[in-house]
């Protein structure tokens, strides 16, 4: 019975740490945090952001983040709001399922810029939760963005 | 104290089930997954969506997303958006009050379709938590849909 | 051991406290709940928001809510949007980040009005958690913005 809850709350801590982590990603990439947005993942771990490519590694992730791009992206205004995720949890995997959004400031409003599926694979790690793989594909009529959603 | 425990961890379960019983809408209802949709709710659940009328019972609401609105919806490119939901614990029923958006795709930018209050009414059931009820109502300015979501 | 679960159960009941505490913000502000949202606050509570002012405590808050401004806003339509925070829990104060997106409905379609960064203060009162300080500020490329995302 003791073990029986133990797993129990393991459960809901490893729930509430996927759930922090995710929700971490929005205000790291908004506040320009290179380095704290690339150790979400795992040091081999990579992101694939749709038609851009697959950024592989913790360098990689850290240069879209410096990228000019992203940089003026933030100076202009920008919002990365990213919907509470689906959580799918294995004993030391789980798979996330979520919407992003990217809002940017242009001329005094708000432009709904990409409103993307993403699905997550993560694991846990030494050193907590950790993102092995971020795929992330905008929802313009594509099917592999639909795909990026089944649960 | 073992008892007491038990019943707090439970009261947590159940919020982490309803939040993702609700994060999963989005995803199913984006990728199109109509009769993992309608299984959100108990087979004689019911879904009240603005104007479109209630859609009763899981045949009705299967109907909503093979829906020929819902299919060119999915097609030209959408996102379902759900908030986190504030949530109303009993004991083996639920208020869940969030709000969700709809975003679709219109020649290469996102338009704001749709922006809602939502008030779910939820069950205990032999096979974990479902939707006994949805109403959703478009913020507009009706009185209606503001009450929905008054705590 | 049985201390030391006791400790994790705590410490995820605070979380899910807080989150709900958070979740009911959009629900509350546009049901125009003006003495609810005033009692997410501590009874000395402060809500600064961006280029409007900093409202202390709780008449104040009340106030910012029976705005003419506001109450317009919810007659128009509108929808406060706020994304699953990002939450670092101490003992009994906590520092939760996330995004808020105020939609408003425009002859017949919705524009987004504002997208903002958000920095919570939360402390543990007697009463449960409570808003000590919540700190407000559009997205549209000011550097203060930025500032209230760094974790």
């Amino acid at each position: 019975m003791g073990q029986f809850d133990f797993n129990r709350l393991r459960r809901l801590e490893d729930a509430e740490a996927i759930r922090n982590l995710i929700a971490s990603y929005g205000p790291l990439a908004d506040s320009g945090d290179a380095s704290a947005v690339a150790a979400l993942w795992t040091g081999d771990g990579s992101y694939s952001v749709g038609d851009f490519g697959v950024a592989k590694g913790r360098q990689a992730i850290t240069a879209l983040i410096e990228s000019d791009m992203h940089q003026n992206l933030m100076k202009q205004g920008c919002g990365h709001i990213l919907t509470s995720p689906h959580i799918i949890l294995g004993n030391d995997s789980a798979i996330a399922t979520n919407h992003s959004i990217v809002f940017r400031h242009v001329d005094d409003r708000y432009e709904t810029w990409r409103v993307s599926a993403n699905r997550w694979q993560l694991v846990h790690t030494d050193d907590g939760w950790r993102v092995g793989h971020r795929d992330n594909r905008p929802l313009s009529g594509d099917e592999r963005a639909r795909a990026l959603l089944s649960l």
